[in-house]
């Protein structure tokens, strides 16, 4: 399985793994794709800071990537504590009284108040900082374009841009503000997604912004097969995140993680919802008790992003400590269906690509 | 392009292409796939008589295949007028009072009252037993697994069963109820559709059925690099439906067509919407401002089918007579996007296999 972004990044296949374990993303590397660490859950820089020390030192010196969360309009910023003030009193009591239904007990005092702040543009722009005094290869960013400034900065230091899209002509506009590779997020996807799906949205922007701009397929790929589907499609390589949370190495990130894995070994794929209850962008999330309570008659309109995850910062938190399969609240893509086993990384990425040459070889008998 | 399904149906290619115009089911046989012509138009059944002797006659001696409309558990059948008795006032006049919104004049006097019955089992089943005095090697039905009397019959006649599923659990219980080949039909195809999309679901269903039943891929296919995708997922062919309506022969069909080729070139693979106003079912329809007005807060919710198609059946006429490209109410898949210009359907054919080509021979070269 190669591709020009083989050369262009120094890997051996061009598959490309986000997740928030740093474990998962130097296992990755070396098995030959690139692990791209995911910065949005690091609300200290210092934590930040000693990962990437650790991914430099457990990489046997492959190349990785990272990814952060920047949206290119600089929004008005104020204090986590001011921004809170925002949040109508109606959902902080829905989210109480849906805790008390779902029964998901309280922390114990003193811990765990504290939301995901790498949603916020000044947060995620010292991620970047840190994230530059090492050695990444690509910084990805999951919300579009990161700001001109900080893409010109990249390139200064030698490091390519990658932009997430679900349409064609984002990724035009990414093209235009200096984005050198687009993820093309199709509606399947977990996280962020759009509402055209891979088939369709993948040749749609390969052909939109033109040969001279590798694409990256993402959204329901979890084998060799939908490799070969994705590049069959014209992407030169592909963008993968559900797959590698049901793998031994990303067990080191939670200590709670065996009602995640109940969760996602149980469900099919037709156990997950695109919502706006995550973040208040729409998301697609493992379908359980917690999302389905947001679905109900009477429920509020999720807020818009970034109230709605401070909103529901400390209620994760809560679900998390509970460590109750039906009512966990995971980013996952349909293609959570498949996933059924914990494996080391090393293993799967070993699957794809023996099922991705046999896939080849399979197509190769049909063209006559 | 060559898979078991050619020697099966004796076709040159595995490309199957649903279509209500006999003009392009022809088109298509005598081009080496398999046209299949969609029944649920046919109010009058010596009207269908008529068109498969003109089917007979005209596709060469190339096999043709069939398509109903047949939910397997029959429902309790009223005739039309009294259906009509259970549409409530409060949606008759949403209706009526949108396409004055609209600008979508009445029909002249005495024209058009009448809607498609097809939807109704029991024409479904008059539909079947025309069909089955010609020479269809296909019947496929378009809500899964018509009953089991009806598949019996089809064999008895030698002629094959296809049933669209949406998700791998309804296709093992078509597996179970008789049918041959199953059609996946993933969340960018038009018409009815699920919510798992093409490329998650074309594997889940390969892998649920086992090698020994054929798997259509359908949603999303309108090039030889989709038709390479969804090869390379397992399926063993394609059904196609969205890329026949943008084809010179689909002109036959309808004397007020301009409105459509507008609308079908204008439009980006994000203008389509799943909804279910067209049938009372979540069905994939150009995204226009007949589907917008049903969105709009205060505008009332679909009724179940068959009563949702009854109450729109003169609407969807007057929008028609209309030919306004602003209004127009037609399924399509979100491959519309890629549908810029009207075209011989032995010109799409002829496309199709060379990209297939052209794709694995791409892909040869990236498997080292």
């Amino acid at each position: 399985m190669r591709t020009p972004l083989c050369d262009a990044f120094g890997i051996d296949y061009p598959i490309f793994a986000f997740t928030p374990s740093e474990h998962v993303a130097a296992a990755v590397s070396r098995a030959g794709g690139l692990g791209v660490l995911g910065c949005v859950r690091f609300n200290d820089t210092e934590e930040l800071e000693q990962t990437l020390s650790w991914l430099d030192e457990n990489t046997d010196g492959k190349p990785y990537g990272v990814d952060i969360v920047m949206p290119m309009k600089v929004p008005e910023e104020v204090k986590g504590l001011d921004v809170s003030s925002m949040i109508p009193e109606e959902h902080k009591q829905f989210v109480d009284q849906t805790l008390l239904k779902l029964g998901i007990p309280p922390l114990p005092e003193g811990e765990g108040r504290e939301g995901v702040l790498g949603w916020l543009h000044s947060v995620a722009r010292s991620h970047l900082d840190v994230a530059l005094q090492h050695r990444p290869v690509l910084i990805a960013n999951a919300l579009g374009s990161p700001p001109k400034d900080v893409i010109d900065k990249c390139h200064e230091h030698g490091v390519k841009v990658a932009a997430l899209a679900g349409a064609a002509k984002h990724a035009l506009s990414h093209v235009a503000n200096g984005v050198d590779i687009i993820v093309a997020q199709g509606y399947e996807a977990g996280g962020h997604t759009g509402e055209v799906a891979s088939m369709v949205l993948q040749p749609d922007i390969v052909d939109a912004v033109g040969p001279d701009v590798p694409v990256l397929g993402a959204g329901g790929i979890g084998s060799g097969r939908q490799i070969a589907a994705s590049l069959a499609l014209g992407s030169q390589g592909v963008w993968t995140g559900s797959i590698w949370l049901g793998t031994e190495e990303y067990r080191n990130l939670s200590a709670n993680h065996s009602a995640w894995e109940t969760a996602f070994t149980r469900a099919s794929s037709s156990d997950t919802v695109r919502t706006r209850v995550y973040t208040g962008k729409p998301a697609r999330l493992l379908k359980t008790r917690w999302t389905e309570a947001w679905a109900e008659e009477g429920a509020p309109q999720p807020l818009p992003m970034p109230l709605q995850n401070l909103l529901v910062a400390e209620a994760h938190n809560r679900i998390v400590a509970s460590n109750d399969p039906d009512v966990i609240s995971m980013p996952v893509g349909q293609i959570v269906g498949r996933m059924n086993a914990v494996r080391p990384v090393a293993d799967v990425m070993a699957d794809l690509v023996a099922e991705f040459d046999e896939t080849v070889k399979r197509l190769d008998g049909m063209s006559v």
